[in-house]
């Protein structure tokens, strides 16, 4: 189809609606189909969990995605569909087990964290060096912690948009390489979660350049609990670990992406992004299978409302939990490419309650539109300075538009990195709603002619 | 002290407490207490989950359990405090892992079922049978199953007085027995649990006599949808199953008992039940750590009102969970011994809501007194026939009189038999108003000098 004066005309009018037949719907009335209605997304986060299941960076599983993921959208209309490959450094899971071994001897729930070295097969052994939180374990003297296991004990706290990762996400991200930096012989954490079930949280981790990788695991917050009363006692505690993850050096990963065309295909594509690989412990419904479905039903949905003016292009990467491989190959392939605007879906399957832009001041008039748009289903539009997620390094670094259609995250790290990450604990009702809300912003981004975040050339 | 006149006025005016000093206070006045400040079960809950951990059945751990209630009950002032050994027959688990090989490779959460036989180290690799209830596995042919994995896919429901175990409970206890009987090679079962968490509930099988035991395990209540979820899609399903558990032979468990000597020690005395071994995944806070907590604090709560007229005895049985050996054993060693009256405690730690007896017809004064009495903690007056739990064997065998302290089992089975079962999960609100009706009702009993149940000499 041409781009037709007609079409620009409607576009003029500020209506996010291009030409449409008199038999075909609205995006305002896909969108609003969706939320009662969609199956779409639902059926691609239950065909990947049910038929893949855990899609670990790196793993055969993950390229058995990437083929699942490739014929569902060429099944649901999708043009382009592509896998664009990238090498990783690959990292598998072994055993894990973990005891006390005095003066309480009983076994604890762990999970080794992404990069963690092995242990001997026979484990090591260590007392425990305690630390309330990461910064008393920044306070230890150096070389302090030499012989011993050190435990970090920072309580992650409950929050409805994800704060709390920041507050408490240093104690996985970098406490054991601190811990190793001052003599730690291993280290165990306080899973960064909170929830209180003995499904212990997995997660990437590093070790400062120079410090020697050591062990590193994750006890679930009831074992955690169970240390803090012990230790509470006042007698030195003794832990053994066993954790046999293994370094699989160089292997291959990749990116799948797919189109809805544009009538207009010299303007830059709408983006929408999220990650299709998961951690190893769960089937990754919440994180981030539930984030493609959303971003392919709403561009599907979009396409049922006529073919927008800007093509559509869903990318789900590769690769993200153990290091945003995907993001960052995608962003080196395709540099210099020009991106209308980047939305990404990686934060679960709860409802969506605010919007926030990077061009909320740059562009008033488009970023009320789209706030006025999704108002009827319960968002409401922020001022924060919308800067988008792990997989959007491409729209980034092409200062691109960015939107945050930001999910209630109350209850999402109850579940992130768990075994408990689950088709079960998605709430169909909110994981519509999700998809009427990327429909109608998708919509109207996808049909908006002028630039969308003004100062760039989009 | 002496029984006296004045003791025995007062309790035929209907009164639950003997003789007090000006200063002591009065059973109901202790049990008011309980419901705000009560430390001692909590204590006991809190130092066998923290100091012992697991203590599963005929293990070190169950005989460090043993030594470790000893003191405790020396410590709370019981007197009496002994162990009585008995043999039974070992079982520990071993590697558990399950994989669906075809058509939708993936790891499944499983864990083997007491008397589970092992699987060759490399597992039992055979097409799954689905049965969606214990009836359609009832249905299915003799021979039918040769050479294939049973899967009974028998649903439980929640329901507040735990009558859920019994229409789901066949499922475990004899599904295997059944499915081995008709050819199976091994049997999966959905978890015998009202919770959608990866965590498998362990807990005993039967295998017929005649049958030869197979391999036998429980999946998480996801990983059962998940199969199902498969299953629909119509394909013939492989499952893989590693399972090494390990029989013992003989070994040695015991029951810890503990007395509050009575003013009239020649009266049969009230026996306080509860088990001291757990399952092996969690650390047996609500089952049952919290129910020995509550009725040795219940005693000892009657205790604090004053010397009772009968004996208090509390019974924690050993390895109540692979064969309830220690009521049996205590039985046999007590056979003949009267006891007034059998209360038992494990159903968890929520509240109770309801007090049945097995005299509520022969003893309608003392059963009122009794309803009365604890209606202002929120208990119901029930008419179900108490018959006690799984550690009241001799009172039962004695025809003694029997009181079911029924809890609020809506969320038991939750945990029950999980690696979830740990002190997080006791609401110490809810484990103190077992407590103030443990001790108000005991206090009632303890001093009561006629016949409780009047069809039986006690």
């Amino acid at each position: 189809m041409q781009k037709t004066i007609f079409a620009l005309v409607a576009l003029s009018l500020a209506s996010p609606l291009q030409a449409t037949s008199p038999k075909q719907p609205t995006v305002e009335a896909v969108a609003d189909k969706m939320l009662e209605s969609d199956t779409v997304a639902w059926n691609f986060v239950e065909g990947v969990t049910t038929e893949i299941g855990p899609r670990m960076a790196g793993t055969e599983a993950e390229a058995r995605a990437r083929d699942w993921a490739q014929a569902w959208l060429n099944a649901n209309g999708f043009a382009n569909v592509k896998v664009e490959t990238f090498p990783i450094q690959g990292w598998v899971r072994g055993e894990e087990k973990a005891w006390v071994v005095s003066p309480f001897a009983q076994p604890l729930t762990i999970t080794a964290l992404g990069r963690s070295v092995a242990t001997p097969p026979d484990g090591v052994t260590g007392e425990v060096a305690y630390f309330p939180s990461y910064a008393a374990l920044e306070a230890a003297p150096e070389g302090s912690l030499k012989g011993k296991i050190a435990f970090i004990d920072h309580h992650m706290k409950r929050t409805q948009d994800g704060s709390g990762y920041g507050f408490a996400g240093p104690a996985r991200w970098t406490g054991p390489g601190l811990a190793a930096s001052k003599g730690a012989l291993a280290t165990v954490i306080r899973s960064i979660g909170t929830e209180n079930h003995r499904t212990p949280h997995a997660g990437g981790t590093s070790f400062p350049d120079g410090v020697a990788a050591t062990p590193a695991g994750a006890l679930s917050n009831p074992d955690a609990d169970n240390l803090v009363r012990m230790i509470k006692r006042g007698k030195p505690l003794t832990l053994r670990l066993v954790l046999t993850p293994k370094d699989l050096g160089v292997v291959e990963s990749g990116n799948v992406t797919g189109e809805i065309i544009g009538r207009d295909p010299s303007l830059p594509p709408v983006l929408l992004a999220c990650h299709l690989d998961s951690w190893d412990l769960g089937t990754g419904a919440i994180d981030d299978g539930a984030g493609c479905g959303i971003a392919a039903a709403a561009a599907k949905g979009v396409a049922a409302a006529g073919q927008p003016l800007r093509t559509i292009r869903v990318l789900f990467a590769g690769s993200e939990e153990t290091g945003l491989w995907g993001s960052k190959a995608y962003a080196t392939a395709h540099k210099g490419e020009k991106i209308a605007v980047g939305i990404e879906s990686d934060f679960g399957a709860d409802r969506i309650w605010r919007i926030d832009t990077n061009f909320t001041e740059s562009n008033p008039a488009l970023y009320k539109r789209l706030a006025d748009a999704v108002a009827r289903f319960g968002v409401t539009a922020g001022k924060d300075e919308a800067n988008g997620g792990a997989d959007l390094n491409l729209a980034r670094e092409s200062w691109a538009a960015i939107i945050d259609l930001n999910q209630d995250g109350t209850h999402y790290f109850d579940l992130h990195h768990t075994p408990d990450d689950t088709l079960d604990k998605i709430d169909p009702a909110a994981l519509r709603q999700n998809v009427a809300v990327w429909t109608q912003v998708t919509g109207i981004l996808a049909n908006e002619s002028g630039m969308i975040k003004p100062a760039d050339q989009n």
